[in-house]
């Protein structure tokens, strides 16, 4: 089996950001987490909050980039241009409702106001999709929650995941996994 | 910005209650814990646990009359009439579902039983609606969870809120916020 | 009310199993805990790891076979043949994600990877579906979870459970605990 680096992508939304009127510091952020994870960054795009524009994105990042992982920033609230999750949950197949619970559950310990939090995360195809919040401390948080399952989680979507019994024994190298590509060949 | 009360409903879910049988008691408690916010409850009605019934009053409480918030108490058990999950599912655009999940973890911690609630909350418009269970208890219980994030919570809906960060900073007021109803000219 | 025995059945979910090329071990550890509830279980199918299967199965059992319990073990993970949770969704009627919520929150004190479980629960006409995650470690840890809101549940969905302030005044009997009643004067 070659194993190869996981190949992520970037959506911020962000009516302000996308417009240039405000600097896109969560994306940023997350382009250095992933990076560090490692893995190889090879879409970012800045978008407004229209539903349209973002699920065209999400399913060309996927579907045409064939990225392993996708994450998105912002448009997780209760505002009237908050359409990210509702998005999200349109191109999955397979929902993850224990994703956001573990971030509102970590957010929870810190503010009240992480009950307000509406992130979705799912697969599509072999990619997943998850949501984080818009505020760069809140996708720091977030990544470090899910940092330590991102490539165990990949590795049982793509099919080739070692049984769980292995993964419990070797969890300490979890960090490290790199990802076998192996299933990719039709992308 | 012109400053005035949260505009509340409260719709009690109940076969029994809404046929004089027993006394609306958890009704009542949401009337006076709303009024304590302090808001103005603009209506209160009791009704059988029929869907379509449940359906009607939650659209016209939160269209024609205009709520900022409708509570719910009753109907979210297992039972052959428990509907409101549904219900509220089927008029509501945004799904918020940590507000269940934060009222379940709290009642866990109280009883294994907390479990079994179906609660459902989210947005209809620029109206929150949030399902309370049954029990007066369960009620009061609920409401100090979300009394806390209520004011914010509309602020948000309505796009009238400030940036996370300055919220944060003031959090110490946020339980006394009155709310902007700037942006229901269209009412 | 005549007292009778829990109807139960259980459904394995592996394509491994289903062949024979393995033992289901946490199929026959469900059998075991079931009988010790104790409860009748009067339909233990091992499948393969497709949707229309799982599907016909859940509804013959419910339907045909009357169970008031299904327990299913298997599927509910990230992987391209897990359908479990999302074949339980579409023939329940009523959705609980408090029980998989109750689930997950139990083993993420175990293991991070706990939030990649995807269990559904939720309720057919009379009969309660609940998802269990595939290793016999979790069925345990999940079932000992379940056991004390097993029985309640059940006569919740068929109308027989006592009123919830009988069940709370019995509920030092089945747990042993005493329940402050310290708000129930003002009700």
């Amino acid at each position: 089996v070659k194993m190869t680096m996981i190949k992520a992508g970037i959506i911020t939304a962000s009516d302000r950001a996308s417009k240039g009127e405000r600097e896109d510091k969560s994306g940023l952020l997350l382009k250095d987490l992933l990076e560090g994870l490692p893995s190889e960054v090879i879409a970012y795009q800045v978008l407004p909050d229209e539903p349209e524009v973002l699920k065209k994105a999400l399913c060309h990042i996927a579907d045409r980039l064939g990225c392993d992982l996708i994450l998105t920033t912002g448009g997780t609230g209760l505002g009237p241009r908050d359409h990210t999750p509702e998005v999200t949950r349109s191109v999955i197949e397979k929902e993850i409702p224990g994703i956001p619970e573990a971030l509102r559950q970590a957010s929870l310990k810190k503010t009240r106001f992480a009950m307000l939090l509406r992130m979705a995360a799912g697969v599509r195809q072999k990619t997943l999709i998850i949501n984080l919040p818009g505020s760069p401390e809140a996708v720091v948080e977030s990544f470090e929650i899910l940092r330590p399952v991102l490539t165990h989680a990949l590795q049982l979507i793509q099919g080739t995941a070692m049984d769980c019994k292995k993964v419990r024994e070797k969890r300490w190298k979890a960090y490290s996994y790199p990802i076998s590509r192996s299933l990719h060949s039709h992308f």
